[in-house]
């Protein structure tokens, strides 16, 4: 079973970590020119929105970052928890924003970042929890648990 | 142009809706057991969730309905807007939950109704839409003007 190692951790995404989590979501997409004004808004909107999970409030966005033994940012992910009617009112959580600082592959981080959002969207009460990717990513999925299930299909201006 | 038969029209779901849009989403999954209360409590929790595009304060759900001449609810689908950090602080519409009426097929309703959620998210800001589906419907979304752009993967326990 993987495990984090010595030092490392996992929590929510802070505003202090500004700089860090810009530059780790690089390795993912465009990142673009996002101040650190505009993040912190992201971060304090993220933590306000939340989401009835049977009697429970909880949060609709959940970023979180892996740390690293001297508290620098190595991974970051989040999973998005959507209401619906279909399934008996039931959530479903979204995995997005997965990327892990180049210099820290073969540590197992995205593994472990997958399984902890994983097991977080679960345990709020979803159904079930999917994700999007690449093709040559799907391997690196099957390892986390989840399995090929539909086409992604995207609409861009 | 796809144009709406006479009479038929596009709107945001409201309450009263309950059985209507129940019975349409039976086409694409299971419902289960929901109450006109959750009903309605959902419908609520959907038009209190907010996100921030740009200055505007725009909802975060975006649930419709197509009726009939005589009001009948005939198609049903939404679209989310998630709010990230990736592509300058974009959003990303979520295309979800599409339902057209056994008895409706052929008037190109499921066409008429991704167009204008495509749209309405296109709208608000977001940078792209996104959605997934079976293989099998692949054919349809890009007569919307979807393409192909990834794998989607699911857990469910
Ligand atoms: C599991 C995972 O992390 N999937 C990501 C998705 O969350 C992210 O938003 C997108 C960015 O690509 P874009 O910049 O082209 O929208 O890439 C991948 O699909
Ligand atoms: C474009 C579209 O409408 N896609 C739907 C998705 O929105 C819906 O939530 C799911 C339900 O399937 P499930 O009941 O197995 O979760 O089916 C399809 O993937």
């Amino acid at each position: 079973m993987a495990v984090l190692p010595p030092g490392y951790s996992i929590r929510r995404i802070e505003p202090r970590d500004y700089e860090e989590v810009v530059e780790t979501l690089k390795v993912l997409t465009v990142v673009g020119d996002v101040t650190r004004a505009k993040f912190e808004e992201t971060v304090e909107f993220w933590n306000n929105s939340t989401v009835k999970a049977g009697n429970a409030e909880i949060r609709a966005y959940n970023p979180h970052v892996i740390v690293n033994a001297e508290g620098r940012v190595v991974a970051t992910g989040t999973v998005l928890i959507e209401r619906k009617i279909i399934r008996n009112c039931g959530l479903v959580g979204h995995v997005e924003d997965i990327a892990v600082a180049k210099d820290q592959q073969g540590k197992q981080l995205g593994l472990l970042l997958i399984q902890y959002l994983t097991r977080l969207a679960h345990e709020a009460g979803c159904y079930k929890v999917i994700l999007d990717c690449d093709e040559k990513n799907v391997g690196f999925y099957e390892k986390c648990g989840y399995r090929r299930c539909g086409v992604e299909m995207d609409h861009r201006l």
